[in-house]
């Protein structure tokens, strides 16, 4: 039930001015489809690609295909050479239709369902996350003989989405556990953290990469020598405010590897999403109601909350997706705070609240939400009989 | 990515002790369906709406489909002689696809596309809310002639979920836009509200009838009869505490209707949705892991916040699905307080805390979430590969 065929024209060249060259997209320019559609850029996808690479030498890039799963941005990203992360036999399966082998995809959701293990070994599949007891049992008797890497707890208060207790061992578990693998006839391979997703704090991986150091230590001294060390997700994607440069965290991290670990695995990876796709993408919606409602101007969108925008619930008030309408062509043109909602009849469907946008914004006008290629698509749903934004791929 | 093919049995007779036998669905025991499934009785969904009938007579039923558009759940109503609510062209292209005419549904979405207005008009839809004067002309310009009914605001504090002030005319700007609705050659046709979804004070649609009472005496001193009160949604689900009988809302509504009113118009309707259908669901999800998490207990479902029970995000402490486990056949098992999470690598999917369950409970155990019919698949995803639940229908 798209509302309206367009096309887009030139809304490249009016992007808020701090936007960075590098986020413009203007292959996105002479799009005709109709709203809602989410526009990504595959080349930008493909030069992150290659700034993480540089900033990270030696470190493998594992996409976390949660992120993003579309077929296109997973295809673009093993051409390059990426390898990739999965949270489920699922997302397995859309890296095994695209030709992906299984035996270069990390297995690294710590709880799994034992069918989603079995599976995913019968498919190559050969390194698993674990953080628990019944967890490196699950892997023994369903994966005989896995490598496997310990997830530790680590602080991620500096992230926007702390992941909490939800997942990781405690650092004297860990090292127990890592010598049960042995007992049960896995191999302990090595060890991964997560400081929590939108990272805007390099040092955070340093304190981690710390962690992970003293229980190599303590393995070594067991017996044990760990071959990879996982620095899980976490590096930020450029919303409206300045993040750190990815250098920053590259040189954060290039220096930890050799500061604080007693010796260097034979594999280093990573596990970015946000920084590798959220900027390749626009979301492009269209005004279906301007209201007035007890005193504040209110635009209606035909994408919302349930349909992309989930994670505008969960921001805070200074992380906000930028956004630009059709009418910014009129550069003068006087601005209103303006509350922004999705179309459906719920109230928790409410996106942006204070946003300034053009005074004269109306019914029709295009509204194009920037940095919407992570954690969009992936869960959006039809709530209200309103359709997932369309995927375009240029 | 199913993780489970299970014969589910008997547990029925396992339902907690306050259950009432009205929300049993014995026609579910024996079915054999991977997990997450979500298994409806249809016949739940008949019982109810004849006793919404015997509760409020001479109220036309118009099922608000965005609770569960399920082709089953609206042929069943359909059959039963309902009628329908939408929020979108795509809500009436499900009805039209079960055969349910258009010239029978009411368009309740106070703020649609321009799009959704003109299509639904061609498909036989000739009533639409509204609550502004900008949504009045697009209606005017897009369904001519069309009949119109204006959304009052109305306090919905006494809700779970209040709808705020995303939605609704002042009483004072309701009269004098349905004298333009008459200047632009539409039909002021009616009036409705929104007490907020999950209301369990009935009083509460009492004093919202009063406001639509003051503005039919208005409009009749200008010469406006109106044909139509919409009394809304809101009629509440039975969770895990009791809520009011449907008798209660009944008596108040009915009385109110005599009481409040100038006049009764030809056609009163309601907009249940929540009350019909949420108690003819049940989601029956596995455990995949079972773990110690900093001293709490937690177990891991295959199903979660992003495949189904977003609302849990919502809820109140006091608010809660009833749980029951494959092990309640064990009666005397003794009791832990456990914290409940979905399979994904998102910390906020977790759905219960503090939830007791039986201290035994381990992975390939399943888990049973009751009153699950509404707001569940409407908003379900496949976040992290992890499959929307199957539905099930007997």
């Amino acid at each position: 039930m798209p509302t309206a065929s367009r096309t887009v024209t030139g809304y490249g060249s009016e992007l808020p001015a701090h936007w960075p060259a590098g986020l413009l997209p203007p292959r996105l320019a002479g799009l005709a489809v109709e709203t809602p559609f989410l526009a990504c850029d595959l080349g930008i996808v493909q030069d992150r690609l290659a700034a993480l690479r540089a900033a990270l030498p030696g470190v493998g890039v594992h996409y976390a295909v949660k992120c993003n799963p579309s077929p296109e941005i997973v295809a673009t990203l093993a051409t390059a050479g990426a390898g990739f992360e999965v949270a489920s036999l699922g997302e397995l399966r859309i890296l095994l239709d695209v030709g992906v082998p299984g035996d270069g995809v990390l297995y690294s959701n710590p709880v799994k369902p034992v069918r989603h293990i079995r599976d995913a070994a019968a498919a190559g599949v050969w390194r698993f996350a674990f953080d628990s007891e019944n967890e490196l049992r699950k892997i023994a008797a369903n994966a005989p003989g896995a490598a496997v890497y310990v997830r530790l707890r680590v602080d991620d208060s500096l992230s926007r989405f702390p992941l909490g207790r939800k997942f990781g061992a405690e650092a004297h578990a860990a090292r127990e556990l890592m010598l049960l693998a042995r007992v049960l006839g896995l191999e302990p391979y090595g060890v991964t953290f997560h400081v929590g997703s939108q990272c805007t704090a390099p040092a955070a991986w340093r304190s981690a990469l710390a962690g992970a150091g003293t229980l190599m230590r303590r393995l070594r001294a067991d017996g044990v020598s760990l071959r990879m060390v996982d620095v899980g997700g976490g590096l930020p994607a450029r919303y409206v405010d300045p993040v750190p440069p990815i250098e920053d965290y590259g040189r954060v991290i290039t220096t930890a590897l050799d500061d604080v670990l007693p010796y260097r695995p034979e594999t280093v990876v990573a596990e970015p999403g946000r920084y590798l796709v959220a900027e390749s993408g626009v979301l492009v919606g269209s005004v279906i109601g301007r209201e007035e409602r007890a005193g504040e101007e209110w635009v209606y969108l035909d994408v919302g909350v349930y349909h992309g925008l989930m994670e505008t619930q969960q921001m805070h008030s200074d992380w906000d997706y930028p956004l630009w309408t059709s009418r910014r062509r009129h550069a003068e043109e006087p601005r209103l705070p303006f509350t922004v909602a999705g179309p459906t009849c719920d109230s928790a469907d409410t996106m942006f609240v204070a946003t300034p946008l053009p005074a004269a914004l109306g019914v029709e006008d295009l509204v194009m939400i920037g940095s919407a290629g992570a954690y969009t698509l992936s869960y959006a749903s039809g709530f209200n009989g309103f359709p997932p934004p369309t995927p375009v791929f240029v």
